[in-house]
């Protein structure tokens, strides 16, 4: 594809406000440091999609939280509602792992915003097959807000992590492309309100099948940073830097691809293999209805950077920039 | 005691926001029931201080969710922050299980006010000796919350609910003494910050040898809806009425009985066990530095009464009245 501006591109990835909010983590981090080491059980904590929790034996269980962004909430709280189990599911799914559960938080005095926000959970539960188990109301609050904290199962040697990728690894880019934009965000590709409940829990299993085969290095679900930055935070935890061909991500036809570079695409990976593994991680994305592609590949540079036919460009150089800053400094 | 005014204490247990607040959990319970019947791992779920999740085998995994109360936000965040901790870590201990790992969901736009609650966290955290593993942040929200969820392991067979008490049952009532008021609520008892951990965790460890001693047969922590309050939540999901004796609750010297009725006592517990376990839970609680007392007894009236030498009163009504509501129509 010619034509494309990689200086804007790279601009929008770096000041798009899904990637600039992963800021604060950093400081959050630092304080909880210190009591990290205490804990034996832990085995991941910050850092990935789930925290990881061993429990004696080949079983480890995942633990992750996620909000809604004020702005989606306010928009449509049915889509916060849904979308709040979606991102949790996907939590647990990227890394392998099969949802157990979840429990909520959920703050408002709006009652009719808070009963499209609960039908939202609710739809969400019904179609990804995860219980809602629990949860705490503040029924007295300024503003309308919803959390959800999920768990997870999986066996402990079978977990995609996003700290394990290594230079020489290709990357795959891998989404649901059957979907739609918005109608809540220009930002969020809808692949799932309008799937039947056993097609999207079949197509949620992939990563599981893939952390089964043990064909992949790392691997993560793109969130609100998009393609490019959520592979510069797999980076970063992984300390390595990756070199990516624009012309071969999937886009959808109804899509551009500056556009779909900052999507959330409900359904989407990015995945390091072995090059010797990579047409079977895309295999077995294609049998669960996602197109994958390598688009690129690992190196040791610490420099996440982007080209087409035309140009090239650097879109995060991790031995000055961070996302996170987890994994920069222990 | 004389002078009690019991007409008084009623209204007061009845219309104190702690109590009232618990309200709207039966909304949302009808609306997440029709999916409940869909998941099989789940044995406990709404209803209970945390949900218990079967993963196959003698094990199980508690999860429950907690959020602070906005007042108490805003009057110090760093208290919000040290009882985010000390609630989620009270739902998994209150039901005889060990807990593992928490993550919080932190919303705020004021950076001094979350540095604080962020080092109440912190505080907490290394109080209670359990990891925060993850969490989700919100930088950009016009107020400032925390919610908490945590997950805890239990033996199955050694769990402590609170839907199964039965008539006949002696009715404990069990609270560490030496702490004080506030400094943030009249309606708080500070029990732990001022306590070296090691005795804190000592003193979290008695329901889990109550519970592994298997001589209770339903239990709860005392809330936010006090002693009376929570006894209440008890019976009602457990179907059951209860007739105390307040002349026979523990009551630290500083405090009169009115007051302690609606403090959330940070280390307090209702329990309920047969006749001939109860002097064995009291001493289980005093070697762990906890004063325990048989307050009542439990009957099949779904009425909760209260006396003392001079009168009678029904706080609650079950054939009528709902706290949470939960286990009344299904």
């Amino acid at each position: 594809m010619t034509g494309l501006d990689l200086k804007k591109i790279v601009r929008d990835i770096r000041e798009f406000e899904g990637l600039t909010r992963k800021k604060p983590i950093e400081d959050i981090v630092r304080i909880f440091e210190n009591v990290r080491s205490d804990y034996q059980g832990t085995i991941i904590d910050f850092g990935d999609d789930a925290a990881v929790i061993g429990i004696g034996g080949d079983d480890v269980i995942l633990f992750a939280a996620d909000g809604i962004w004020g702005k989606i909430t306010e928009a449509s709280p049915w889509w916060a509602g849904y979308s709040s189990v979606l991102v949790n599911v996907n939590d647990i799914s990227a890394m392998g792992g099969r949802p157990l559960a979840m429990v909520n938080i959920l703050s408002t005095d709006n009652m009719d915003a808070c009963e499209q926000l609960i039908k939202g959970i609710s739809d969400g539960v019904k179609k990804f097959s995860v219980p809602m188990v629990g949860g705490h109301m503040h029924p007295d609050t300024p503003y309308t807000s919803i959390s959800v904290a999920i768990i997870g199962i999986a066996k402990k040697d079978c977990i995609i992590r996003s700290d394990t990728a290594q230079a020489g690894d290709a990357v795959i880019a891998a989404y649901d492309l059957d979907g739609r934009l918005g109608p809540n965000s220009p930002y969020s590709w809808d692949t799932t309100s309008f799937k039947d409940p056993s097609q999207v829990r079949e197509m949620y299993m992939v990563m599981q099948k893939i952390g089964e085969a043990k064909i992949a290095t790392a691997g993560k679900d793109i969130s609100n940073p998009g393609t490019i930055g959520t592979l510069g935070m797999l980076c970063e935890s992984s300390k390595v830097g990756a070199m990516v061909d624009l012309d071969r991500i999937p886009v959808p036809d109804s899509v551009d691809l500056e556009q779909w570079l900052k999507v959330y695409p409900a359904t989407g990976y990015v995945l390091t293999a072995k090059e010797e593994n990579a047409s079977e991680c895309i295999r077995i994305f294609r049998d669960a209805g996602i197109t994958a592609a390598v688009i690129g590949s690992i190196n040791d540079s610490r420099r996440l950077e982007i080209f087409n036919e035309d140009s090239k460009a650097t879109v995060f150089d991790f031995n000055s920039d961070t996302i996170t800053g987890i994994n920069m400094d222990f």
